[in-house]
């Protein structure tokens, strides 16, 4: 057997298994594990590292319209350059179809975008803001059909929620043609009525922003969307859950049967409201959607982990300057939590975090983090066994893992386009040092290689 | 001590006790009870009777408006006729603003058809079905002010349904003004959703009503209406619930220490959706939103009458003539359960049926019937003391039921309105034998006194 | 009408109500209720005060034999004492079997201490520790026929725990003879287990009685309790529950339909764990089975009192002087926690505690608290309508209650046989200033009727 | 390099990963897996077959001894010979300590037996029946240091059930040393109630057996054996459970964050109680404890596996001849489901019937069924990665399935020692058509190697 690329002697760790041996890759695919491979032009010695493969994060915003005055800070260059740096070989980031604009043109606009600009593969969620018959009945069957198997919802922010007709609509599609649906599950009605009672009062600091969308809001929401898909009878994906009532829904529909799966995302493991009480506007730092509950709430989150609750683990990753959101802020009139853009940046940091305070604290297992971090996510959205695995025959996405390593995470190591990361000065355990696509490397010690590999990956069907 | 009136030797129940005593009644009002009270002018012997608080059925739709070319078969007049047969003193019935039309308007209108017509005493639910500025900033308040201190809203039906945004507006005003806000639980859209699919599978017969309502739309609609309350923060009364999904809806709010409160209604015990599968349009006459459901709901309902899930049992009697909705459907195009109108006759039956297929076969005891059927009701919608009890200084409205009395329930027995009765054929234990309002029997053996002596009672603040 | 005696103008509650009216009391029975009653050789005025039915605490100590070198404080006279000091009208302390004596000499004893000493109503459980043939066969089928048709049995200590076979066979003989067991629930063998690690490792001071019997070793026992009783398929009581995992247990079961039954007592609602750390043996005065625990413990007992979990609220009354104990334990090789006594004085806190921590506080209502203090003991253990309310027919057992009475509880307001209480300090709202017994006054603020009128009330069958 | 057998072209099932490739075996171990391995010595084509880690069933009683007059009817030989031929390739008897008898004792009685007669690799564990201060302080310590890490302990059976301080000294001792303890969960106590009762009605037939140990018995046991490994602070593994309500016990720990563990076997799978009704003496062909229960139980064990409650699915293979059992009874005065011995045969039958009721059928996976049967029982037994996965470096245990055959269980094919299978008659989807142990092949379509292979394994610490 001949191999362009041999990875030594490293601690393969698959969904399942722990293991020492080599990898043989030829022309981006792994074509053999063995004892004693070799030699190969490329010598990758793993000596004492953790071979893993390779990050997905399958809840990436990239390059989306953005407010007015706000650009999102990580286009697909940036952002997917930071995803090497975390250890990801893949992300899917999301096609998001304005008002009146069709599937398709959408779909051109981001495919424009992404073109010659990843640093890792990608593929596309498609987000339906406008469920028009042309869309139900012909764009999205086309579409799921071409591979673009997976469709987001809201059901909060003004310019994207869809109310419950258009959700009942959309899950029916995603039935009939086997996609799956994600749903952002917060309830726009509580939220506006929430908002402008806080501003009434006053309460119009970044921290408000948590008091607008409290457990019930997110809960409700939750319940709504599985109650709906039940009565559809398809399966759905709760995004970015946040604390246990939440988890209790979905534990609760998965015990009736139903097919309903659960995200959850590092915020939700490491930050809490508190941290949106900083002093100044420095709160807006930690402004998402659903916001970061309290210890309690992370305390669940991680039992949700472990108990099979969540099947991934992703970043959510919604980049933006905290510069821009600051100036953003100042006109008189604006001073508000409802002004602040939703979202975090995180998807260099996801496999960090999870890698120190889940392995290394002894919450998770190592078969654990890499179905959390990577396989799940691939079985789930279609990409297995291509991506999500080391085995014969999928593509050479590897990160090499050094297990010992410490590290202050600080934003200069994340190398993506905000100018600043929530996770500022959290010591973690475990660090990715080299980054492996389909065989080359795109990342070694936080260096990406200038010349963006990335590729957009097909999806067969799957829901 | 001088009394109109005695009710020697019955066997007098409360909520908690069961003894045996005489009662003196004077001026409508009950001012002694004792062994050996008397003589009065009237002596009424019990001997051997139950002398129970008279009935309350807090939920009776009556003269409301209907789908063109459907009359509601009573109006207020052979209702509470019906009412007082059933061993009932007062009916909580509706008044229902149209959109467009003001609290006021409507109010005047439903007191003009109650006026001089009831057998029983009423007090009025007021529902909102338009809740502009004017009806929330104005009218609610001044209006619960003045006693109408409960208020009904609907998650269904095209003509008065409210989006979530109107919910928590309503609720916000019974929060600040202590109101209780009753939820008619179904969501509107997927009904409608269901409802189209049938269609257009050809499932119009009767027995599809049911399908297109199954129990995850009433529990979704039961758990936004929690949630929106629990945002709120006010109590919030989940009326005829159908199932344990909603129950346990109804049972986690309470184990989160939030007053939800819950009811359930006869066909809910007694009927399942295997009853609207019969010949032809018969199935119509079981026609109810929520539809009954299968046995195992009925069971659920009576574990929840057992553990307190319930506080009350109402009849939600909404009569409409066979005859009318069977011509209703006849012509092409509307063959189907789509223009059934929702609702059945019971609020005569409610008591024998709940004493029989209760009290007599074990499942709930005498002092659980009471409470169940009047004194709960009088405590939660404002009227305790004055009734729902048999006390000094109460009303002197009692039931004298004949416990042992086997009857055969036939719609010639009910005096009310329509032109049938769901719970034709149905053998029952125990029959309410004489009515008495303030005093006066107004029903003995199924005559009722031809002089309407009800009155409109005005309440005080309660939520 | 004729009365010996009047009490007019109270406030009369009962478990389900509130009014005004004057109560009519002849031969120590309560004949009549109006508004004007009278007039009559005694005339007590109740204006502004509460009525209630009296107290009866169904778990009441005395007399019982004691490890050597202590005697329980106290006998029949105190005990009842300070139970009417308190507000109540009846006890039912418990007729202990000792090991090798028949049931009949145990009551012959026990009915000699009690004789001519009681200032309350007393009736006496059976606590069987020896069930040989003779007991199951002969004894206790004939002691539940002559009205002693409640039992206990215990599932730890050493010279009164039964195995799993004794109590299946107790719970037998109930079921067949229709009796009600009561289980002390704590698992023998763990508390075992786990004094001796403790003590292995020195830790021998009172606090660490708690950590010998942790909410597990509760939660154990009380499963295996109902499991049993579901097996034989009989009632059971749970007695003095603590904590929610116990309650959890009891709400499971009667969610599956079974007669299981739980009482709570003072202790477990406003004593935590930490005042077992007091300094030196002072701890010691807070001994008792189960042992207080946290603060969550005690949210969650008032839960199971809103909630229905817990039907009564006794005292669990366990007399022991202090400086007995501390006596007891100053020899080397006895100063552990295993040779405090178990148990704490109550019964005279009972009812002021609950009235204060739960009605003032508003956690439960009037009703709530009769029924909890009074009309449920009467109706589980036999003693309905005769005893546990107010209404014709019944004794006139009945405290007059000054609800905004302010009290610093201290231990020489108690007048019971102890040298301490275990609420000193105890700051509470409402207190009992009469207390009557069938007619008669039997103490009135603070002060006890020189004459004991207890009796001993025979029960009819109930379980 | 160099491999002395290849298996070519199967599509390989791991925990996680399914793939197609190549495995290169040398020495008994996999060294290489590739897409082009090869050539060797020894190529077995598995194109078409999944290749799958070789079976381990981790409950399997051989050699037992047994009531009298019965002889357990497999021993080594002959119980591994089936086995293999159900696509096994290890097996975990038991040593049985009788009393009286030191472990070490017991540890040569079975090395005899099992010594040269395996045809799978074997691993004990320990039964401690016998639980002396010897046992507890000495030996038990220095066997687990040796490698035998899983105790088993019964709560029932005459001659086997330690009391709860013993099970708790036992617990302890696992603790500390660091063992693994595994609970056969049913209340011997309430079985011995149950049986006198059922014999004393006549109720003797083998139908009665289910009977005689009821849900409650064997949740009552299972929450107690859950208590008192939470008292010590240890895990757990309840094996062999039948129902949901014992389910609900295991979830519940896992909530509380306690390592506690769960196993289910076929028959809870595909029996029912009603198999034990068949005529005559046949039901005792499906005596086994505990007993197959209803459609419901089955339902919630399907459930289980589902949802992680149970990580492995075992035989509990408890060979009795059907012969010997009918002549046993057959002496008067013996005529009882008591002298039944509990157990059925089941070794060989385990992965076929889970293959095809839970893969085919669509209610676990591959990957599932993988863990089940053989990752789980390698990773919680102390034997993995040397057992239970197919990687570089594991011994190459490797079954060989055609997962589209169809075959009717009857007991010829089985190769066992018994006279029946209680499976007999049962159509499966899928067959294990060659068994390789460590490289070599031990069976095929039913034959098996007339050289016994197996050895004894030494496992590591793990608990």
């Amino acid at each position: 057997m001949a191999f362009d690329t041999i990875i030594k002697n490293g601690t393969i760790v698959t969904a399942a298994d722990v293991f020492v041996a080599d990898i043989g890759i030829e022309a981006g695919k792994i074509i053999a594990m063995g004892t004693q491979l070799g030699p190969a032009p490329e010598m990758i010695d793993a000596t004492g590292l953790l071979v893993m493969p390779g990050g997905i994060d399958s809840h990436v915003h990239l390059a989306q319209p953005s407010p007015p005055g706000i650009v999102m800070a990580d286009d697909f260059e940036t952002g997917t350059r930071s995803a090497a740096v975390g250890g990801n070989t893949m992300v899917l980031p999301f096609c998001l179809q304005q008002r009146g604009q069709s599937l398709r043109e959408a779909l051109l606009d981001y495919g424009r975008k992404a073109d010659q600009a990843c640093h890792v593969d990608v593929a596309m969620h498609l987000i339906v803001t406008d469920p028009t018959p042309q869309v139900l009945g012909q764009e999205l069957p086309a579409l799921i059909a071409e591979g673009y198997t997976s469709i987001k919802i809201f059901m909060t922010y003004d310019d994207m929620k869809l109310n419950d007709r258009e959700i009942l609509q959309v899950l029916d599609v995603a039935r009939r043609h086997k996609a799956l649906v994600m749903v952002h599950a917060e309830g726009y009605d509580a939220i506006q009525f929430l908002t402008e009672h806080l501003e009434s009062e006053g309460k119009t600091a970044p921290y408000y922003h948590g008091r607008s969308r409290p457990v019930a809001v997110e809960r409700e929401a939750t319940h709504r969307a599985i109650s709906l898909a039940e009565i559809v009878d398809t399966p759905v994906m709760i995004v970015h859950v946040s604390n246990r009532q939440s988890m209790d829904e979905i534990k609760r529909a998965r015990e009736r049967g139903l097919p309903v799966f659960g995200e959850t995302c590092p915020q939700y493991l490491v930050l809490t409201e508190q941290d949106m009480r900083r002093d100044g506007m420095e709160g807006a730092k930690y402004v998402c959607s659903p916001p970061p509950r309290d210890s309690e709430s992370q305390h669940a989150c991680w039992e949700g982990l472990q108990q099979g609750i969540f099947e991934v683990v992703s970043s959510d990753h919604s980049p933006f300057r905290y510069d821009d959101v600051a100036g953003k802020l100042a006109p008189a009139g604006r001073r508000s939590f409802r002004y602040v853009p939703n979202g975090i940046p995180g998807v260099a940091a996801r496999m960090p975090i999870l890698f120190s305070e889940g392995v290394v604290k002894g919450r998770i297992d190592l078969n654990r983090f890499v179905a959390l971090t990577s396989t799940n996510h691939a079985k789930r959205y279609g990409l297995y066994p291509k991506k999500g695995t080391i085995a014969i025959g999928s593509d050479a996405d590897i990160v090499l893992w050094d297990a010992g390593r410490r590290v202050t995470i600080t934003h200069d190591l994340l190398k993506d386009g905000c100018d600043y990361t929530p996770y500022e000065g959290l010591d973690v355990t475990g660090w990715p040092v080299r980054t492996i696509l389909r065989g080359k490397t795109i990342a070694e010690n936080g260096d990406v290689s200038s010349d963006p590999l990335g590729e957009v990956v097909t999806r067969t069907h799957k829901a």
